[in-house]
């Protein structure tokens, strides 16, 4: 039996599918692009196999065929709009058509083909105005405050794929990611049709450091409750597997201090790239690398831990390195193109 | 200048319309259904101006017309779908549709004819699991974990419409209403295109008392936070005219103590109406009034209070009384009535 991934071209999405793959499964990936040929080259040496269906969240038909093509035990759902506030401003509606009416209806088609579980991906996010609060955010008792339009409908889908698991009896599992650095992020406003605004500072710097040249960070830092992206793709899939879950909703992330980690991660880039270097932006002067939000306080992750078995990596150093053995591998590519 | 009331024929809009002409006030009435031929009849006697304009609300056009009709000060939005289980089950997208795009649509609309404010209509049951623990939900500190999708997609909208203002530069305010009892609600169920699916329970005997006959009340009672509805008319409109208004959000309600209300309701009517008597359910037997919900704890309405001035009746007794005048003069023509 197969998993299908919804949004597999997509950040969350090429995590999941290069989990299932790494791990020999079947795995049915839709979106409404390809697999970005990077991914796909690096996937095709995985012992799983990939199938790809292409097709916009939107359109209950495509999503249908794509769940069809295969006999599909769980759906990942990673697909959607992760926008940023000149997207929300000049076209909000998008945002909740695809973010919230999406989840509708994969939780449709999952009920119509006797899927036996589904995993959302809603995100920390939806924490909002709570997350600039001290404190650890859980899952049931933090007042879920959203600030964007992305953040309210992750929280609508959650509610509403709760709802819908209740009255249809589906086993639905909801994750609320922290915020990934690693591998397969790019900058959604630099690729054609990208839907994600987001471009973390890791990334930045990756993306930077294999062209060569010098970084400029703010002055202030601005940590956040960050997670090595090959975790998610684990854990996503730790949640579609296991027998049985007591909860609907799963924080998932890597529940350290992340504090200095920027900077950390400049330095070991430095080592790896000669030509890259860093410094802090003097008085008045404008950085070169930015952060999407400002510091956000953590989520507890001892629920997933406690019901799934499954534990991110915690050793920055660890995830350190082994996100440079992928730039160095993969990135000078993976940043240089455009499909 | 007008006011535009979306929804001018539900249950919360009518009580808006009447507080408005009952002001004097200009009112464009929008909404799919053209206002129920007994309430049109009642608000010609005051002496405000009421204009309707026919529409779904998810026809921007539609709705853009219905703005452009006349100068517009104000919109207050009241149009949802106020949905239940079994329309939930069979058809949760139109819920979503209706109460999160629709919003969007009615601010965006509100943005283009430059309207000072828009008063938009959440429910206290967004509030969801919180409301049935102990303890007084307050704005901004008690968890919102809406239950239904009705419940969600009334949080989202409020949420999104934060957003909104804030990136359009737009005066929103936000009310959370308590649970409407007293003139113009009838069962959605029982008239053509209908929208609402609960039918409170003073309703359902103030519908039996004019027929005439017998209740059968459940043993166990279930309270909610009541509030009169001509109180939530007038609170919309003082939302709509206070000059500032300090937050986005404001619990709507009566904010008192509503322990054995139904039994003193079915008093009030049996003293009114010699044809109608009401006992309690003997063991196994099925009582012929329904509850839409468990009991649920209050709302603190003292935000509301605070910034607007706004007190809702708090005396059962004057409540009932005016309820049952209205009941004497409109119930029988009212829930005869199908359009």
């Amino acid at each position: 039996m197969a998993v299908l991934v919804t949004g597999g071209s997509g950040y969350v999405g090429l995590n999941v599918v290069q989990a299932l793959a790494a791990a020999g499964r079947e795995v049915v990936s839709f979106d409404r692009l390809p697999l970005p040929s990077v991914a796909a080259r690096a996937f095709a040496a995985l012992p799983g196999r990939i199938d790809q269906i292409q097709g916009e969240l939107r359109d209950c038909e495509a999503l249908a065929r794509a769940i069809a093509s295969r006999p599909c035990e769980a759906i990942i759902h990673t697909a959607a709009i992760t926008s940023g506030p000149a997207r929300e401003a000049a076209d909000p509606r998008p945002v909740f058509e695809v973010n919230v009416l999406g989840t509708i209806g994969v939780l449709e088609e999952a009920r119509r083909a006797s899927v036996r579980r589904v995993v959302i991906t809603s995100s920390g996010a939806a924490y909002g105005e709570s997350l600039y609060r001290p404190g650890l955010m859980r899952e049931d008792d933090t007042p879920v405050l959203p600030t964007t339009l992305y953040a309210t409908s992750k929280y609508a889908a959650e509610r509403a794929a709760r709802r819908l698991a209740e009255l249809w009896s589906l086993q639905v599992a909801c994750a609320r990611l922290g915020t990934l650095i690693g591998p397969w992020e790019r900058d959604g406003s630099a690729h054609p049709g990208g839907v994600r605004d987001n471009f973390g500072p890791h990334s930045q710097l990756a993306a930077l450091a294999v062209r060569g040249g010098e970084a400029v960070l703010p002055v202030d830092e601005s940590t956040r409750d960050w997670v090595y992206a090959p975790d998610v793709g684990r854990a996503l899939v730790a949640l579609a597997d296991a027998p049985a879950l007591a909860h609907f909703a799963y924080n998932l992330s890597a529940g350290i201090d992340w504090h200095g980690d920027v900077q950390a991660w400049c330095d070991t880039l430095a080592k790896r790239f000669p030509g890259f270097s860093w410094r802090l932006a003097r008085a008045g002067e404008a950085p070169t690398v930015h952060y999407t939000d400002r510091a956000r306080s953590n989520m507890d992750v001892s629920r997933l831990e406690g019901d799934t078995g499954f534990r991110a990596l915690r050793e920055r150093a660890a995830i350190h390195a082994a996100f440079a053995d992928w730039v160095e591998r993969h990135g000078a590519a993976w940043w240089a193109a455009t499909v």
